[in-house]
């Protein structure tokens, strides 16, 4: 048997398919075929030469997983407690930690001295099957896995191990939203996740605020109160807080245009989540004085911990109000993944996923319009 | 009998004596007379006209006070459960709240909506005694009164109801410290009391920072492990964290320029609380991409809640160690109110004291130097 991924070697060079001799996973690995996988924005990032990664590697981090087999001290529970067998359909954290080191001890797994992140990793021996575009993937010891909820589509569970998340992750650093006004910057995967997501936790007025018409639609379908672009955004909050001023702002652009309009949107005591603030940009200017006589907080969150993703799959199979299956434009062969990458489709679509089990060109593929 | 009072007329206007009938206190309020009040920074701001209060007003909120009355309705023990008496030795918390408004609920009592800020307000009849630079004291509905314990002398007890307290507010803000590394920017009064109090919450290294060689020394007696000027800051934090960073920095100097020293400086998952911006700088520039990447957070504090004065209370009862008796330069006479605030120990003291029970030129008064 061969395991075989689509290895990227650097910006414009063409993937390349490579395999290896499947392995059997050792000890606490548990080796997993690649159900799906959705290319985040960042991998299309990382192709395009606007973030470096480590090359040769394995891209794609929004992985769905199918057990194949567990090494022999390989725990037969995932990490919220359920029972896992060969077959299960699981997903898991981006970040495998250690669980020892002084990040881990500071509650930060993600940021592990010798965490091992998926998608992220430089290939080595043994550990070359370490990102989602493959047909299958070696989990090493201290990833956090979990089992998918069986009523949860592929679509609504596979981008829940980096998009759903740190959404997760955003709302617990804003604490509790019952009855507080929520302002969501940015109507992209995480955007409209994160305006569901506060409706659900109970948040008063939710206003979702994007340059795109299309993308404020999509807001509205995720449960915002009021959609608005960038020029309206003033007028908005107004209206909406009676000139008081939101309790959060949770920030996924990361256009500091839009970070500094948002800050004097907050009233005292609010909450700035930044999270889009993933590449160089200009310096925010920021006003010292107001985020102190205001008691505001700005609180930066950078991937997550395990529990987030628990309660991601817990929230996306709980919320099926929520066309999160819809956010998925469609599922592509993971052989064409160049043409996938250079396409209309990569570049405007929420998600793109990529599959192993899908074979044929991506013109043939529904829904994927080739941008030449 | 009369209750005079010390009224603020405006910048460069004498303070004016002027005196009214000693109120009889009706329903919730209570009637104090005042020990001392030493005077916070800010009031030395409002005086010379760097910062805007409305008068004509009695200034002075860091108030030690002694019950002489209580109103009908007025509750008969403290916010902290303990029996209060005539004659007991009482501090309150800056801003009286009302429980009801809109901040109250979101556990913001210092903005409540219809707040009274000792030393705060202009005048107005019935509730002239409203600050601490006057021999009487009107405590209205709505105050977190506490007893002080017998054993704290008045020179400790009489800062906690601004600095000490807001210093507990700053040190919830951080979150738990023990093990901590605790950057403390800043070592004035807010900064020395941080410095020991982070050293009794378990903190590890505590750095103190300041220009001054003199205050570095008093931040030693205070229990800094280290303590550096401006310059060796960066050198000092990289000895002290092995290059990670610090957890927390605690920034008490309003300067931007430590600000923006400071940032860069905290560790991944680190937080800065901004204290010290309680008047118009240049704004900072803020790298949006490193507040995201470390999972940086920053929170500014503005006063405080009453449980903090509780804790500030408890904190000085508690640890002797400390030399927090001897931060308050000299008691002076109310009566030469005009003469102290022109004066260099004003300017160099980290506070100079005021009592109403203090007679003769403030010269005679021990320590007072005049500036001309």
């Amino acid at each position: 048997m061969r395991a075989t991924a689509a290895v990227f070697r650097g910006v414009g060079q063409p993937f390349d398919r490579v395999s290896w001799t499947l392995p059997e996973p050792a000890g606490r690995e548990v080796l997993v075929e690649v159900v799906a996988c959705t290319l985040c924005g960042s991998d299309l990032h990382s192709i395009h030469g606007r973030r470096s990664v480590p090359t040769p590697s394995v891209l794609g981090h929004e992985i769905l997983g199918r057990i194949v087999a567990f090494g022999q001290e390989a725990p037969r529970l995932d990490s919220a407690g359920k029972k896992l067998a060969e077959g299960d359909r699981v997903t898991w954290a981006v970040v495998a930690h250690c669980g020892d080191c002084f990040y881990c001890h500071r509650d930060l797994p993600q940021k592990c001295e010798r965490g091992f992140k998926y998608g992220h990793e430089p290939l080595r021996p043994g550990r070359e099957l370490s990102g989602g575009l493959a047909d299958h993937c070696l989990l090493v010891p201290g990833t956090a896995i979990f089992r998918v909820p069986d009523g949860l589509s592929d679509a609504a569970a596979c981008p829940a191990s980096c998009a759903t998340a740190t959404v997760a992750a955003a709302l617990e650093a804003a604490g509790p939203l019952d009855g507080r006004s929520v302002l969501v910057i940015g109507a992209g995967m995480l955007g409209v996740t994160a305006t569901a997501w506060s409706r659900v936790l109970g948040a008063g007025d939710v206003i979702t605020c994007d340059p795109s018409e299309e993308r404020l639609a999509l807001a509205a379908a995720f449960g915002a109160t009021r959609s608005t672009s960038p020029s309206r955004l003033v007028e908005t909050v107004t209206e909406s807080t009676g000139g008081r001023g939101m309790d959060i702002a949770l920030e996924f652009s990361g256009s500091p245009n839009a970070i500094e309009a948002a800050l004097p949107l907050l009233g005292t005591g609010g909450t700035l989540v930044l999270v889009g603030s993933v590449f160089p940009t200009r310096p925010l200017s920021v006003d010292p004085e107001r985020i102190v006589r205001r008691c505001i907080t700005i609180q930066g969150i950078h991937n997550y911990m395990p529990r987030h993703l628990q309660r991601a799959l817990e929230f996306l199979a709980r919320n099926p109000q929520y066309p999160f299956d819809s956010l998925v434009s469609s599922w592509q062969p993971l052989g064409e993944i160049d043409a996938i990458v250079g396409s209309d489709l990569a570049k405007q679509a929420l998600r793109v996923g990529v599959r192993p089990d899908v074979h044929g060109s991506p013109a043939v593929a529904s829904g994927l319009s080739m941008s030449g």
